[in-house]
């Protein structure tokens, strides 16, 4: 049985995640196995040529494959990344971010995701980044 | 040939890395092939639980990692992530962290390298994470 | 520019591949940036249950990752496989199998290729594994 | 409570692993957290350019992470892989090849193992990849 609150149970949980409020992330779609987590670009988050930092491009990918997990779990569960790769296909440039995640196999105890980050400007949308990850489900 | 101030120029690009400041690490040990990034637990960097955030274990590892590889590289190089995969094997649990990288095979244009992730109190010194990744070498 | 005989290039380069013979696999389409290898089921192939080996799995799709990438490569280039993650979804459990093999980002050194390998009976057709890797195109 | 008839076990469920004889291969380290597997080399288990397949490569390198998280697993155990990573750091190129896996973290349901790949003449023992994946444990 699908979680009837998983919407809210993600708002909340999401809150919880202080590292999200540090860097300005935000929930920016929630719905059955697909997640998006929105960034704006900021000087402060960036590795040493000034663009996004791959490990910031995977904070975002991380928590919105998370929860894409989480959405398709009982209610009671929660969620815990187990592993996951990402490849980094071109420099992470750009006014604002957002990883979308979607699940590629939900199981009971495991749940395949993978999310794709993107780069926007006002003008272009280029795919960054990519990652392949596993999630477990815990019982509360 | 090594370049003879990698470690000058190691200093120099974390410096550069603007979000280590934000989270608070530090680059504590810079050896040909081998570089230590610690990071003191900040209530700030949580994912839902208070645990430090895949994505800033994966944030210190990924830099560890791609300063391991540059530490090889001729003078006059850049270094950039291809990929990683990394695997979370605790809670991220603990006072302080640190994420030792070292290089597997160092090529001329890519070179692998492995990082362990440890979470640390007075007591203890967990393995929480360890990341294999692929770093390229790119003339400035 | 790409190059016009890719298609002959990669038969002839499959028909070097002596393992693809050993298992039976066979080249069943060749297009810019899209290549499948299919295989039918033997029990020679096989892990303890009785289903494909998850390394026999990985074979067909690392081809079909390494040639889709080849597609898109200038003349004269050879292709070696850097590194893949593969998830396993499901049993390898099926008459037959495809690997499909898609290129996500090609590049003039790297191209990184999403494969997805399906096992099919007359009736069905499972996602059974799914893999994202790294090519480097090398000049003869 | 770790399985005393391990050995046994693995030596069986290798046995059944009907790829394994396809290919050549021999379980030749069984101890608790270690397995070698070895294969020498053959001119039908080859990529384009007469070296070992990466397939290949990854099916010893597999069979030996699930049976080294298998000899830690309670008894009436099946392991499973959930996923690995695997990255070729040479050509596989040799006379006979080695696999080599140690766990990293045994857990009750998921164990992460290591597993690195040498190629061997008479003169020389060369890492030419490594492998990093999650295997699960499941109850008979």
């Amino acid at each position: 049985m699908i979680n009837p609150s998983f919407a809210d149970d993600i708002k909340q949980s999401f809150a919880k995640q202080t590292i999200m409020s540090l860097i300005g992330a935000e929930l920016t779609r929630v719905e059955p196995g697909v997640i998006e987590i929105t960034l704006p670009y900021r000087a402060d988050l960036a590795q040493q040529h000034g663009y996004l930092h791959a490990g910031i491009v995977t904070t975002i990918a991380d928590s919105a494959c998370g929860y894409a997990a989480y959405s398709l779990m009982p209610p009671n569960s929660e969620v815990l990344s187990v592993e996951f790769k990402v490849n980094l296909l071109r420099p992470a440039k750009g006014e604002r971010f957002s990883a979308v995640a979607e699940v590629v196999k939900s199981g009971k105890t495991l749940t395949v995701v993978r999310a794709d980050v993107f780069a926007m400007d006002r003008e272009r949308r280029d795919l960054v980044a990519t990652m392949l990850g596993t999630m477990i489900c815990l019982s509360k």
